[in-house]
């Protein structure tokens, strides 16, 4: 059994990697932390996981995490690059849910998170955990860092469209909306059920932190600058997020039907990316609870303009469905192993 | 014009007064004042209002306050009880939509809302502001104290039947279900879209402090001590409230044609209570945004106990629409000047 | 492998059976029929089982049906009294989630359900099918007609007082609630999510067809007649049944501290119950997608009424997960096969 | 008194038109029509408008629309264009919220909605009722054709862009989603609450009817073709449009300050159309139940392309409330005659 750790367990990402944790044949949760919680038991907080867990919060320290052979980080940023340091040198593989290691350039990260990076030296080390377009890297990693919830939605929409040199990379949109698991469990006005609820609106439009994380990952793809613009939206639903692509056509002409095969090819071996039948589109309720993006592509009118839609939950695929799979990566697991599950429908 | 003035205009019943008062022909609303957001405009908070309120919150001072004919506190309890002196004593009426004033006996409001009461000595000038039961006293009163939500909708419910001596008064029994905003605008984890959305519950189940109010309501209606048993939910819906009532017949045998009658004829000349042709159940959704309180009274295959259902807008008839309604009264206006939009739906 | 089929799978309970029985391993499903979608692959009409499960709708057929080792109804009631005899007289077992075996009393079943019923030889046979009172004689049973939603939360919800002797049998009251799945995948103006999101209603105050089932069902655990008071009431969520059960104490005293006790000893065994701490109260989100019934008990005020309040996902202990439970009891399995996964929150 | 006629009022767009009439100062509803409900009162369907609506549905007969002084059709498309040459002939105006004469060419009126169009003749007679675009065309009307929920959203979130020739009308992309009052009152499985909530998908990608619409406007504005991709989302809310706009910056360099005074001098005099401050986005529930549509106008990261996001309530600026501001304009009464409630929040 691998014995696995969190940090910070009392959020939404910490309660979905128990949840997807606690059916997994070959991991055993034996600490989860948070000091604000420390001595309550986890059940108590979160009575989904009655009779599926046994744990108590523990104050998080080295001594506790000095025996697992994993530590994931459910934490928000800035907490990973302050203890990563200390786990990763004593040999322990760390998966990092939070952002802290997400951008290679640090000047990059600071700006837009507006701190100082506490950790910088491992920025290099820490595997981006995308395993559709770094399976091989995160196998071998000591440290991987899960990408965010829009880009990994967002990435894996335009990868078949950059890696094939098909669209006007200086010219990209995504047009995504999340639904409020999103924005995390702390108490906020602006997430009340009574504020969020039967509403819809863009936020973060004049920049949103995901944004220079996609584009980094975009431009490798591209082998070059790209340009996107991103605007995200919150959706008056719990889980899920929803993205929906632009691009033009500018290299070569790609008729709808090769753009679904190519689509189809390109995730072919994929267990976890479906690409939909030509003329089914993805619904956040089709991958609500499992670890599947589902996309569509599409050439409206036979104009110019492709778009793809593509869909996960932001919780499992988006998060702590794709910690486990670059968990089951490095451990030398079968890749889909503990998230076999079928989404919950309806 | 009547000149009004909101102390406390933050939260929901606050903005859904403003919205009211905008729109009713006789009031100017002068002042409404929020410590926590004075010098902000109060359409920044509340963008529905743009073009409709050109005001500022400002700091409640009894210079504001002063100029006004007619204060409404909008507050959580304890603000009412440590203002209402001053301005009682200016000669400028008062209607308090918090919990300050509603309980005759002040040692049982000390001992549900857990602190002394500040201002006692004005219990006995408050004057319970159900116009259904008081609309006399309210018209001639300076000081009204406007009803809990659940309450006016149980009150409702059971009047025709306490009135009438029909029911064991020993044995009654409300299931409620709210809508989340009567929770408050407040932030809060138990209140998030992501906790309260597509979920339900009850909860104040060892004890509400709307119990107490209820119970001193019927006792007055049924001429003696009553026994209640009062049970709240909380809807995954933002406005809202949904009373289901049992009483068992006790006294005479009413069967299902004579007490549809008997609810009719005796809420014939409400405006604002509605009882449902036989057959028709109400809705929540039926009252949104409107001062109506939707009535149906069934007893269930022919046996002893008696069903009423009882549904009201949380934010109107079970507050600030019904603060208006005390407003019409106090000021000799038409009962139901301002409040004649229908409901919103769907 | 138990070789499984399913006759009418278009609806709720089918496409929740097709997501449980994917992940039971013991379980093949070899055929699930439907009239209207024959020669249409499953994963079309749900693509949340897309990967999952590799199956068309076929025509119901005795052939298709024959070679099955058990069958499952989740069809509305009238089909599978239809269909019953034939499959019965070759020794396949059937699992019926309808309506048509629940009433041992035939009239009584042709009373509610307004039609005759087309094969009353068989209701003898036919073993009630909720494990917490039937648990041996469902394990001998060919054939299971498993209890309704509204039914296995009431009647969990009651059954420690009942066995005990507590409570005045004469004067039951259950207020419930459903998420709108238990109204079906019929197309309806009434489940139109613009009719009934936002909003809350009682439905069925005149006499539900849950209510003989209910009654009959505590009748037997009391020794003698009950009389029950049900109302059902519609919620604007997906999955989930939440009861508030109301009983006067009747016999004898019993305190806080010893309903929790009991409630906690009775089902002290039983995988699927859970009783929650003092002062913890069920919320159907806590349930979503898992087979288990929360339940807490109170004696609000030490007044004389007891009060329970009991959570299932409707479609999963309501429905689906039940049916499963059934078949692990039936088929010699460890009664928690397949079973195991959390539920979903948030 | 302007005697009003409502043809097909049981849908959404009917019962909310009646909602605005029943408290518009000027009209007064003579007779609504409905083939399949005749002979049922208005408020027995629609139970919010009990007390403020008195009339019974009726069969549509020339007889009783005759005597109006005008009629709206509240229908499907495909019944104005078979009743409005009877009566136009007779002098009385004409006010459609259907499709029937918004394209004015008819072979792709006939192209997109597939059958031939009844009544070509009128396609002419017929102005497009956006005041804001054609308001003295509208006030000189007999007969007005409403735009479409989706195209007034856009429209008027490209306006000021188009008419100053800032961006590349050869690629415009309009990404709306809309609430699912939209897609009617009839009953559909894909419309249900369970298959609806707690989800979002984009539809009609490869083509919807309402895009021509949008670009015959926009070529209008620009003088000349436009490319437009237009992309609809189904919302799990009930009201409410929201529509996020992208374009590049072609002809010359416009900063964001010089955007938002664009916008704000564009629609200064409108007095439905709210352009939010800078740094203030639109959500669908600040326009809940009221005639409005507020927009916010960004460059983000000084970029080139410029997103503009625009937010209504489908059934009011996108339908009847946009009827009846035209109503106003055509019989010379102030344009914001019975519109004047503010949105309904929360």
């Amino acid at each position: 059994m691998i014995k696995a750790s969190i940090v910070g367990g009392t959020g939404y990402t910490g309660v979905e990697l128990l949840r997807l944790l606690a059916i997994h044949p070959d991991v055993e949760v034996q600490a989860i932390t948070s000091r604000s919680e420390r001595g309550r038991s986890v059940a108590e907080l979160f009575p989904s996981l009655r009779g599926h867990l046994a744990l108590e919060f523990t104050e998080p320290s080295i001594d506790v995490l000095g025996s697992s052979d994993v530590v994931f980080f459910a934490t928000p940023h800035g907490v990973a690059q302050s203890m990563a340091r200390d786990i990763v040198s004593r040999g322990i593989r760390v998966i990092d849910l939070s952002a802290d290691f997400r951008l290679r350039d640090v000047s990059v990260w600071e700006q837009w998170y507006g701190q100082a990076h506490a950790c910088p030296e491992l920025i290099e080390t820490a595997v981006y955990g995308l395993p559709e377009i770094n399976r091989d890297a995160i196998a071998g990693a000591q440290m991987v860092s899960c990408p965010g919830c829009y880009p990994t939605s967002v990435i894996l929409g335009f990868l078949p469209l950059l890696r094939e040199n098909i669209v006007d990379v200086d010219d990209l949109i995504a047009n995504a909306a999340s639904g409020v698991s999103g924005a995390g469990r702390g108490a906020s006005v602006a997430n009340l059920h009574a504020e969020v609820s039967d509403s819809f609106k863009a936020y973060g439009v004049a920049g949103h932190r995901h944004l220079p994380e996609i584009e980094q990952c975009l431009a490798a793809l591209a082998s070059g600058p790209v340009n996107l613009t991103f605007v995200p939206h919150l959706l008056p639903i719990v889980r899920g997020i929803h993205a929906t692509l632009y691009a033009s056509m500018a290299n070569r002409d790609v008729d709808q039907a090769a753009l679904q095969k190519l689509y189809e090819d390109y995730y072919a071996g994929e267990p976890f990316v479906d690409v939909l039948p030509a003329g089914m589109l993805p619904q956040t309720r089709t991958v609500r609870g499992a670890n599947v993006c589902r996309i569509a592509v599409a050439r409206p009118l036979a104009r110019n303009k492709i778009v793809v839609m593509s869909a996960i939950d932001n919780l499992v695929k988006g998060a702590s469905g794709q910690a486990v799979q670059n968990l089951n990566l490095m451990f030398g697991l079968p890749e889909t192993r503990g998230l076999e599950t079928p989404p919950l429908l309806p």
